[in-house]
Parts: C-alpha cells; structure tokens; sequence
C-alpha cells in the first residue's frame, strides 16, 4: 500500500547524509494540492527577545531528520502508509519587518488549509503561531490548544510591540481564535515580571500545568486527561522546543531550567492521538547554540511522532 | 514597594542582548555598604586539577543571567521586593600566587560582611570556598554547611599543597569554621584514591549522601530533613556545578557523570528557605567547556534561586 | 598488594591533563601475555551510516578518561588491586576496506584471548562487535548477550552490504557466535523500516527490552532479573553510547531522543557484577559531535564501571 | 597627566578575565557630558539578511578587549592621556521593529555629539550607520566618508523595505548626509544582483576600491591617497568587519572571501592620523559564529586604532 | 535573456536562509537532459586517510551557497545569462564498501557527460577524482589537468589498497586518462614518506610547483603560464580545499600549513577563463571541523568561479 | 640507514587516527640516554594572564601531529635518518604552585641536556622558557636567542609576582642566561602599559623587529641576516604561537592581531639550519581556543621544522 503515497528516501537507496535537503527527504511539493498533510518551514527569529538563530531552524530540523525512518517503533504508527505527506518548502517571510509577517504567515497557511491539507509547521520563532492560528480559526472556527513551553507567550506587547514571540497567545486569544476553556499550557517556569504573570492565562480560562508538577515522572497520566477533555474538539498542538529542560535542547533562544525530558516530550505527542489535531508547529530551534545537533535532532523526531497520531495514520 | 530597592533591568528599557554586563544587569556597587546581599565574582582557576578556564566562569554567569526576572514564578519569591541587592564586581585575584589568594579573598568577604551584607559568590574553582568560610566564622563563629557537589573537597594536599579546589572543606574543617555534625555533603560520586576517600568525612561527624541514594527522584524530602536537623543555625551554602551530571552541565572541569539533575538542583536550593543562610556560593563553572552556554544559565538561575531562599525574601 | 599490580598514574604523580595517553594513563603493552584484562582500541568508523568520526573513539576516550581514580566510590570495586590491567593500544585496522576488518579484528582478539585475557574494547563502530565475538565463540562456544543500544543493529544487509555498523548480530547469529535466548537487547527505539523491525529479534528467542520500558525509573530490577537468567554462562556485553540519550551523550553518529540515562547505565554496568563476562566494548562515541567532551567522558567511566563487574574483582 | 583621564582598567589591579564589562574595562557613563569620545554599543540584528547574530556583538568586542592596554606600540599614540574616554553602554534599541530604530539610534547620536563628544559605535548590523549618518550630519553638514567593506551597502530596497543593512549609504546619500566626491568604499567583492552593482556608487561620484585591487601589498599608500583628497574636511569613518577576509574575521553574517587582511586593516585606520574624525564604527560582528573569538578581538583592536588617529590624541 | 534559464533563488524572493537545500538555491534537477552544467554531490568520506567528514560536504557547501548572487563583480562573468545549469543531487554511493564507488561515480558521470553537460562536483574525497577522469576519458580522450592540491594524491597503495584518496592521480595516469605533460599540480608542500615523494610526478613529466613557490605574490602569472601551455585542449579542474592554507580552510581532514590563501585560488580559477574546461571538482571538505563555516563558504564560491569561467559563459 | 633510528608510526602501519598519543607517534622514552634530541611536553597554565588553556597544549599538539610524515618535502630535511628522537613525555609539574615550577623544569630540563640531548619542548605557557633557559646557561653558558612572539616578555613583574608568562626574558637577562646583542625578538606588536615597554629589550642590546616590519614580505632576508650575526654562538628558539596572526593561530590566550603568517614562521625556522640550535620551544598553544585543531596542527609543524634544523640532521 506504501507505493501510492509518497515515502522518505530510503538509506539503502541513497546514504544518509546525501540526497535533497526536505524534511525525512520527503518529496518536495509547491503546493498543498493533493496531501493530507505537510511539512512547511517558516524561517523567522526577528521575534525573538533574547538569543537569535531560529530563521535557521527549518533548514537544520530537515538536516537532522534524515535517519527518521517510515515506522514508528513504539507506537507502530505508519503515518505514510495512509497519508500523503509532501515538504513544501519555506514561507518566503520578510525578514526586515516582523509585523508584516503576520499577514504573509496567515496567508500561507491559509492556502494549505484551503487544501484540505495538515500543516506541521517547522519554526522558526514563536511569532508565528499567532497568525497560523488565525488562518486555522478562520477555517474551523476557535480550537482547542495544546501548547507545551517554558513560557506563556501570554504578555500584551514587549517593548511596547503587540507581535513578538511572547505574546502569539495573547493575541489569538484577543482574536478569539482560541477556546479558553480548551487551552493547555504546559511546563512553564522559570522567573517573571511579576509573580502573577501566569495567572492571566489562569483568569482566561487556560489550564496551567507548570513544569513543576510534571518533574520525575511520566507524563502520560497528565495528557491522557486533558485528552479526555478536549473529545472531539478541533485541536492545535504547538510545541515550544524550550518546554524541553536545556539538557534536551541547548539550542534555543530562551532557555530555562528544570524543564521536560525528550522522554515525557514524546509522551505528550504520544498522547494525542485520537485528537482531531487540524495542525502543528515546533518553534525555536537555534541552530548556532546547538553544537551538536541534538536540539534539531529532537525536533525532527517530534515532527514525526506528531505526524503518527494525525488523523487517519494508520497502525501496523 | 519595588522601587526603593535595586532592580534588575528589564527586558522592555534594554533588550536582553544589551546593558551592562552585571549579574541580572543590576546596579554595580563598589562597596557592601546599604546592601542586604551582594553577588561578588572571584575569578580564580589556579586551584584547578583537570580543565581549567573557571576564571571566566563569573563573566559567563553574569552574562548567562540576563533573562532572569525578578519573580520567582514557582514559589512567588520577590528577592528584589525586600533586600537591597548589587553586584560588587569582581575580588582583584592574584592568578600567578594560588596561596596568596587565600588572604586576598578572605580579606573581601570579610569586607562585604562587616557591612551586615549577605554575599553570594560567583566562582571560580572550589578553593575559594576555603576563605569565604574563615571570613563567615570570623564573623559568626562555626556554622553549618550545606556542600551539593560531586566530590568531597576534603583532601589533605594535592601534589602535596594544602590549597587547592580538593581540600576547602578539610582547611575549614581543621581551622574550626564549621560545625562537622551540620555538615551535608549532598552528590558525592565517582572513583577516588582508596575505597575510603569519603570516610574522612564521616569520621568528622559529617552527613554523606552519595548521588546514587539520589537517582530517579526528588530530593525534597531529603532537604525538609535536613532543614530541620540545621534549624535556626547560621548555614553557609556552597554549590559545586559539578553536583549536577554533565548532561545538565558539561561546563565544568572535573565532571563526573550519574550526578544530580537540575531538577534536583532547584528541590534543594528551593527547601533551604527557612534556614538562616548566612552565604553562598555557585562554583566550578569552566566556559571554554560550556559550548552552548547551559552550564551558565544554569548557575545563574542557580544562584537566583539562593537569592530567593535568603532571610527577609518577600513572598508574592 | 596493590603495587604488584599496574595502576593508572595518578594525580599526584602527574598533572591530570598530562602524562601518557593510554587509557586511565595504565602503562601501554604491546601483548597480552601476562595480563588478566586489557583495554584495546578499534578505530573504526567506515561502517558507519550516517554521521561518522568514531575513529576518534578510542583516542578521545583515552584522553577523558584521565580524571579516573582506581577505586570505585560507590560499589567499593577494587579494579586494580587484584587484575593486572594495561592497554594494548590500536588493532591497526584497514580504513579503505570495510569487510577486510573483520579478519583483522578477529584475529587482534583471539590473539588476547589466547593470553587468558579479558578485552574491554574501545570502539569505533558497532561493525567491530561481530569479528569479537566470532572470537569469543572461538574461544568460549556461544556466549550470552547484554546489549545495550538504540538499535537492534540486526538487519541483513545495509546498502546491499553484508557487513556494517547496523548488521553485527545478525551475523554474529549467523554464525552461531550467541546463545539467543540468553541475548537481551536493551533500551531499542526510534523509527524503522517496517514496524516488525524487531521481531526479527524476538522471532530468534532474544529478549528485547525498548526504551519506553526504562523511562522514569531504576533499571537494577531489570538487570538482576537477567542476571538471574544468564546464571553462569559466559557473557558478553556490547554497550553502544547511543543506548543513552542524546543530552546525555551526545556525541555518537546515529542518535535517538528518548533514551537511557546515565544513571541506567551505571546500574546496567554494576547489575552485571556475577557474572562470568568473557568481553565487552564500549562503541560508536564519535568525538567531532562530542562538543563538550561528555560523551568520551561517559564511555570512560563506564569502561571503568564494566572493569569493576569483571571476575575476580576485589571489592573494598 | 594620565591621572586626569579615564583610564582602562590594567591587568595589575584586577586581572584581565575579571573586572566590568566595558570596553577595554574603561569607567562607565550614563551621558557624554564631559567626555571627549565615547565607545557606545548598538546591539541590533534584525536589519541582517543572511546569518544573524550581530545583537551580541557589543557585549562580545567588549568582552575581548580587556587585553587592550593603553599605548600603541606600533604608533606610540596615547588616546588616554589627552581625551576623556568612557563607555556609554548600549543604546536601548527596539528589537522588534526595525525601522523605528532608525529615529532611535538618530537620536542616541544627536545626543552624543550634542556634547562634543565622538562617537566610536559598536555594532550591531551595518543597517545603524544610516542613523548615525543623519546625526552626524544634523551636527557637522555633509561628511566625507571612508567605508570599508565587502560591500557597497548601496541597494535601494531589500526584500521592498527602505530599512536594512544593505541599503545604509543609499539613504544617507538622498537625505544629503555625504560629500559624495569624497566618498571611499573600499574592499567591495564578491557576487552581485546585475554585473552593474557597484555602478550606482561610481555614478554619484564615489571612489570605489575592489578587493581585487588590495590584494598582496601594502594599503598605506592607498590610504595616503585618500587622505590627501579628504584634506581637512570632517569624516566618518565607517568598518564593516566583512571587509576583512573570513579567515580573519570568520565572526560575521555575510562573509565574502577574498578580502582584506588584517594587517591591512591597521594600515587604513592609522592611516586616518591627521584627518578630521567626526565618529566611526565597527559593525557586522556576529559571536555565534565567531568560536574562537578572533573576530571580536579584531573588532576590538580596530576599535583602539580609531581611537589612536582622533583629532587632539597625543603620540609619545 | 536571463529568463530563459535557470536563476539561484533571490534574496528578494526568499530570505538566504530559507529555501530549496540546492546549490546557491538552483532549480533541482534529475537528469542532465538539457542541461549545459550541472552542479552534482558525491558524499564519500570513506577513502580519507585521517580525519573524516568530507561525507557532509556536499549538503554544506550547498548550505554555505545560499549568499551567492548571479553575477561575478570582479570579472562580470553571468553564468546564468547564457547557461542552463541546475543542482542534479548527489550520487548514491556505497558508504559500506569504498571499491564499489569508482563505477557507480564513474557510471553517474558518464551519464552525465552523456548529455554533453559540464558537471561541477562537490566532494567529497579526492577519492572521486579518479573515477570522474576515467568518465572525463572515456569521453574526451585523455585531458589536461590543473590539479590545486597539498598533496600530489599519486600514491601507489595506501595500507595496501589501490583505492583510496591518495591514490586518484597514480590511478587515472595508469589508465591513460591523463595527458602528463598537461598536467600542472599546484601548493604542494608538507612531508613525506620519502624525500622523493613528489618525483614520481615529475617523472612522468608533470609540472609540479610546490607551496613555497606560490607565497607573498600574486598567482595570475603562474596560471596565465599553465593557460598558454595548455591551449586548446581538454581540461579537467580538480581543487581540493586543502590546497588553501588552514587559516582559511580549517573544515578538511588533511590539513597543511603554508598553503595558498583565498585570494590566490581565485587567481588560478579566474586564470581557467579560456581553456575548455570539461569538468572540475571542489573536493574534501569536511565540514566537522568548520566550526564557521567558512571553510564551505569558500566551497561554494570557488565552486561560482569555476561556473564563470565555463566555455561559453557571458560576461557584461 | 634509517632502520637504526626511531621513526614515526606511519600511516600504512597504524591509521594515523589510532597509535599511541606520543609526538609524531615515535617511541616514548623515559630517560634522555642515547637520544640526540627529544620532545619533551610542559603542560603548564596557571602563568597566562588572561585565556587559560595550555595546560592541554602538550597533549594537543601531539594528537595534531599524527599526519606528519618522516621528510621534509621542501627543505629535503631528514631528520629521523641522523638523529635518534624519542617523545619523554611531560614534566611532572606542580599546578598548584607557579614559582615551584620554576625549580622542577630547570631540573628536567638539565637532565636532559646532561644526556647531550637536544630539548624541543611542547608548552605549556611561556613561562617555561626561564627555567629552559637556566639550564641551557648552566650547560652551555650564556646563548644567542631567536625569540618569536607578539610580546617581548620582558616585564618585571605581573601582578607583583616575578614569575609568570610575561616576565621569562627578563628574568633570562638578570639570570645572565643570554647573550644580549644576540637577542633578537621578532613579531612584536600591540598595545603597551607604556609607549616605551619595548625600549628595555632594546636598551640591553636586544634587536626588535616589530610585526609592521614583516608586513606583507618574505623573511628568508630577515632571518638570514640574523644567522650571519649569530653565527656559530650556541642558539636558543623560543617560539610562541601567538607571534602568528590569530587568523593562522587562534587558539592561544593572548592573541594580538596584525601577526606573523604560518609561510613567514616556516620561512623563519627553515632559515636557522646551520645555527647551532642548543634547544627550542613551541609555547602558548591553548586548545580549547582552537576549535578546529589549526593551531595545534601548525605548532606541531613548526616543531618538526624545528627538527629539521637542529645540527647534523641530514639532507636529501
């Protein structure tokens, strides 16, 4: 059945560190037409607030996804043997002004939904989840959000700019792209403005899962629950790679201890299936503070578990 | 409230990336005078056995800190609600004359207490650890310590000196600065000389706890314990980064591996509140070997979290 | 008693970052004659297929493992105090002909296998685990199998290639090298090929243990239980670095998320204590990914802890 | 009559790895009043087109120039025994909103040379010169110009926005900022959008030096000749570390090979002694990719040869 | 005219660090048809002698391409206004069994020149040589040779192996693919198995002019020599990164100090204009040890400059 | 005639990635006795001012030095053809205590010179060479010195201490350890505490060549003229790495740009056959800032250049 959707280049046709530069070297595609789901890169870090380097991100998380082969070992998910998965490249985003992204953005992901088709979204900084969101409400109405970070991304402007990465939620919050009662944030920590930073999101109606609660065990209770919550609620799962503690993923803009593990990170994408996930993105990979790759490496691999609990994957 | 007390610079008056190069881009201060407590580097590596390079380990803390606000969104803890805080810049060491050091140093905290100032140092190989505590029983007689590192530090010589960063504890020992029978040596691991390198300690009256008796979960309870065996004396804190497992800190000169995680690191700072820390000290960061700036972020949050647990820290 | 053995220089003899770079800084030995075990490196990296640089292995291994003392802190393990240890340097292999390796390798370790000695080999690629144990099986009949790894290294051919870093225990089963239902493939994971990636395995009546089975917890209840299986047959154990995960050793050239940590591999290592091991190696660290050096310091320190498990170990 | 001014700090009081952050650890200020020339940081990298990274520069020239001692070997100049010197710090930039800095930076200037005070900027991407061309102007009428860089920086748009670091010296050149006949760009190369690029500049009556032209030789007489021609008009003197080849300056965002040495580097800035230097600055530094730190050195050392040929220094 | 063939991807069109994985972002192509040149990987690593990595080089130096602007400034060569070229991929080389390349390299050449396209290739070891001059051979009869290199690669056997990096030129003289007294081997330097080495070269009448010929001066007469001699015949281009000095190649596994600089190899393939080139080679770099890229940033560029001076090639 | 001297390992006998970690893989050696020259590696550190690091130099260079083969291919040098060469390994020196070093290498060293071995020494900071020295008086009486480095070294004191990397030549001087008109110091440059620190060197006799005269030139002159003036004086080269640019040599703590090129080091090192070189040194190499091994790679070249001088190699 493989045969009529399109697979990653094997490593027995071509070695590993040769061929095209796509995601798992996914046929490349210039449009959604036709796919179920695909993988798109939005190489913006003119939103970030600290260190910089995600606009390489996209093009390192492809290069570290290159021994990602088509099974699922743990779950036996075999997300290409039922969907049509194609990379489409890049959102060709303006790197010299960061609020005109927001309309490029929007529109991009716009055209992918037009297509019926899932976007896995390779970031990039956290800006950018405010207007896929937008082009997401715009399609199905307001979602449910799984939204793993160290951060909130919850403030209204920074220096006084209403698009930044720290304030995407609150933005599609404003936008009533969000069900507040269906927003989950989980693994945040680390320090303030004030000591209630958090609890707009708490006012809102957001859960609030800090990284806290989540250290020294498995996380697979905590999203089974939330999973019962959301049921059949159109949901979008955004993953911030610095939910992750620095000793998983170095290479990120605005690190903060005492994170997640890559082991409960998969657990929670795990997890998810049985959702009606509508899209996705991992945001903030830095490839300049990731000097061994890891960091990509494990994004690339989040990629591909979140892939394998899209709607309609199959299970060997 | 706030206002009448130092602030660290805020990410919306100066991006992150920018200010002044102090410790959480607080005010420098050249003298302890009206402080509460101070952060202080000593940028020693003379003492070092193995990789050097901690003489640029206060530079990199400081630089590692700036995206530390000022609440602590765990525990609501406001340091800079309460205390008067600076960063007094740098102890003028002496990198050609290791034992002059000893002088020099004890000379500087001693200076920094005659002001009732509470100094959390910024190291530095683990030989400053050795005045700080003759400069803390001048002024306040025998006190208790808590030691989270992987190595014992209580060596007689290396290479047959009496000051290095393998014997601090055993000098402050022998010169009567601590009280054995309060003494916790929290991480220890590894190989050592004879099977009975850490008896010395325990002959001493000291508590032992290897890293293994530390694996696999929190070492709240294992704090709480301690806590309440120390009560209300006057305790000194010193923190080796090396405590933690190279994972989580590979910026270090001697790592030993199976060590604690930060995680952990953070359980035990976090349940010193209550004791009446008279001192601190983050030690054996080695930047050359920190190759994506994590060992740094960590001590600096490290050294925040000490911030948090002083006496007379508000809570939000 | 000590001193009639050979004993790694220490540091009061010698600065830690000089001396000669032999493994622990033993004396080198051109033969095996004479000795009870030996460390011997296999510079090895063109069977590799993805990242290579495990040529670098042993050399980069022997040089962090410089900071190791003789005595094991935690189990008392006395190492050198009752084997005569040395190392024998480089089996000089062929680093243009892949298959040619395999006689090389074989007979390197029959001819120290003939000496009654035991070899803990320093890799290099996973290929050379094949030629070592056609040795083992030479010497001793069929072994039993602990592996430690990522990957279950059993597929039948890579690039049409019999021989390669992912085929050793097929053809070490091939060959009737294993008892195979003593072999125990621990912390398995990833993607594969076909979902039945390791059946193959199970299919050959060895026992597989995936990663997703270790999280979260200790795995000495693990290892004794196969400790208890295998009683006292003879044993081999083939540790591969990428077994851990990426954060914990990051510098391997095919790694995967979600693995074990460090402190499952001590107690993997120390679980082993009892039983009759006949070799062991310790493969695929590739330094030019070892930024930090962490990962060389790893394998070092397990190379350690699997001398401390060996028969006839004093412990203190 | 050193004791009069500013002086850095030596490496006989504090050692060079310690001390604060200022350039050449020099005393901070908070405003030019009083001085004569100021180092000031501008730490932006969202004009940069290809690799980002610039917004560390400041704080990373900073930090590699405390070996910088006061006197000039090679020329005896003695900046710090005839002008006040401080370090300003860093201008508060808008990181999220590039073309609002334009009015900042403008205005950070203006506000130095208000008073009497020259400016020495560290940049930051080239996109700040823009800025400080206006000021400069604003202050002294038209200037003279020596920009040496790998390129003219003369495009209209990029990506269709007025406000990047390709397009500083084609808006400075329309708002009138330039003497255009006394214009010098020197060490331009590399690949270009039409083989007519460079054109542009020669058609406004710029003097354009290639690369090519530079190769193999000494740039003094070059640098005499240019002297000659500015005479006693006022100049801004404009360094983008591109222009140097990347084996010396590898530290950098848009690295053109082929270019300058850094012997040659000295050669043109001592070669500025005797003109009438209104401001400079250093830009394009970027510490990501800069690991050893050779580009930041080299930007801090450019740094003191400008500050070695002000008006009024004296030479010993 | 430049519409009617293939363009690198704008930066106007698609910031430089997005976009196709593709030699200066060309259109992708899998088959020469139609094609005048083509840019091709081949990403063997396994006949390099000392340190690997050269297996990454293709996918870096086309990572590194991505600044590269259509036309040359300093030649006004326009590959593109009179070319088609496109970026056919890489070879799928056996990385198992070294041997086996040379008629799968010399089979995808050969289809190549099949289709009277030019190919570019990105090594890759010098391995390659050999079997893309027996396809240059079979095609074009034997040919001249511009060989840039440290080494002389004309080794008989390497551990006993006919096949192998340093044996390209022994191999393709045996097989008469060469004309001898056509063939110019340039930067030679180093040490030697004997003092003879580099007289097996001159023995066969090539010309030989070592590193110490080419220092402190310009190479243009050099190659304007080596152009008259060569006249109108066939010529292969074969440039190993090595050739440049470390201080401006670091990224290779062979490196020797002395060698050119930058500036000089763009002398000599600048020099190339007018020869009839049939194919060139941009061999060994290994991107592990590019710690900054710009060992591939002069790949690429030097890879641009052998694309300018092409037969056939416009300039403006 | 070859087979009665010590070789090198070469690469068809032992990979030249694997071997024992001595220099150019010759035998070690734990006495002088019937060697004609040695390495000999001082691993110290804790005499450098600002960047640590050296204390790995010695290990470094000798793992960089693996790819130098037995002949010199320009000079015809042969120096393992008359000299019988071993690597003693390091001088047990005492990182805890600068001064008490002083006494251990003057030792070390004058055991070897009682053998009539001829010391090149593999620093380790510069330090070093005042004791060397001492002990090349002792034996040889007061020497002519070819001393290359970017600082003259000659202060009195660092910090008050008289022993340290800046102040060895001084101390030489006092020590009446040279011949001051034969004291030729080349490559100084950079920035003084007093426009006069070179005056001393030059007020006791001692010729300076600043960097600026070796500028963009051969120095086969310069040295050749300094060969005449020392003629058959007994002749000791001290040669710091930092004397070259950091373009060629980034890995050192004290790097100064506008340096020396790695052509000019070899052209000076070649130009002293025919001295009688009593002994040598090659300091300041500091590998953790040498991220691509380039400058161990060249201090391992400059030592075997060194080799090549030493009387009575023979010629090919």
């Amino acid at each position: 059945m493989a045969e009529q959707y399109n697979q990653p280049l094997g490593g027995n046709e071509m070695p590993r560190f040769g061929g095209p530069g796509t995601m798992m070297r996914l046929p490349a595609a210039s449009s959604a037409k036709g796919l179920d789901a695909c993988f798109v890169g939005i190489p913006l870090d003119i939103g970030t607030s600290n260190r910089s380097g995600t606009r390489y991100g996209p093009r390192q998380i492809r290069q570290e996804s290159v021994m990602i082969r088509p099974y699922n070992m743990a779950t036996r998910a075999a997300p290409f043997d039922s969907l049509q998965f194609a990379d489409l490249g890049d959102v060709p985003i303006n790197t010299f002004n960061l609020p005109e992204n927001v309309g490029i953005i929007r529109g991009a992901i716009a055209g992918i939904l037009a297509e019926d088709c899932i976007p896995l979204t390779l970031g990039g900084d956290h800006t950018i989840s405010y207007p896929i969101l937008q082009a997401m409400a715009e399609r199905h109405g307001p979602v449910a959000l799984i939204h793993i970070d160290a951060h909130a991304d919850i403030n209204d402007t920074m220096f006084g700019e209403k698009i930044a990465h720290g304030t995407p939620f609150r933005r599609a919050y404003e936008d009533g792209c969000l069900k507040p009662d269906l927003v989950f944030q989980i693994g945040l920590r680390g320090t303030g403005y004030t000591a209630e930073d958090f609890d707009w999101s708490r006012a809102r109606g957001f859960t609030v899962v800090p990284a806290e609660e989540c250290w020294h065990k498995s996380l697979a209770p905590l999203i089974a629950g939330i999973r019962e919550r959301i049921g059949g609620h159109k949901t979008y799962l955004s993953f911030d790679i610095d939910s992750l503690d620095p000793a998983y993923a170095p290479g990120t803009g605005t690190p903060e201890i005492g994170g997640l593990t890559s082991m409960q990170a998969i657990e929670l994408i795990r997890g998810c299936r049985g959702l009606d996930i509508v899209g996705a993105d991992l945001v903030e990979v830095s490839p300049p503070f990731d000097t061994t790759g890891t960091t990509a490496i494990t994004a690339a691999n989040l990629l591909f578990e979140m892939a394998c609990v899209l709607p309609g994957v199959a299970y060997r």
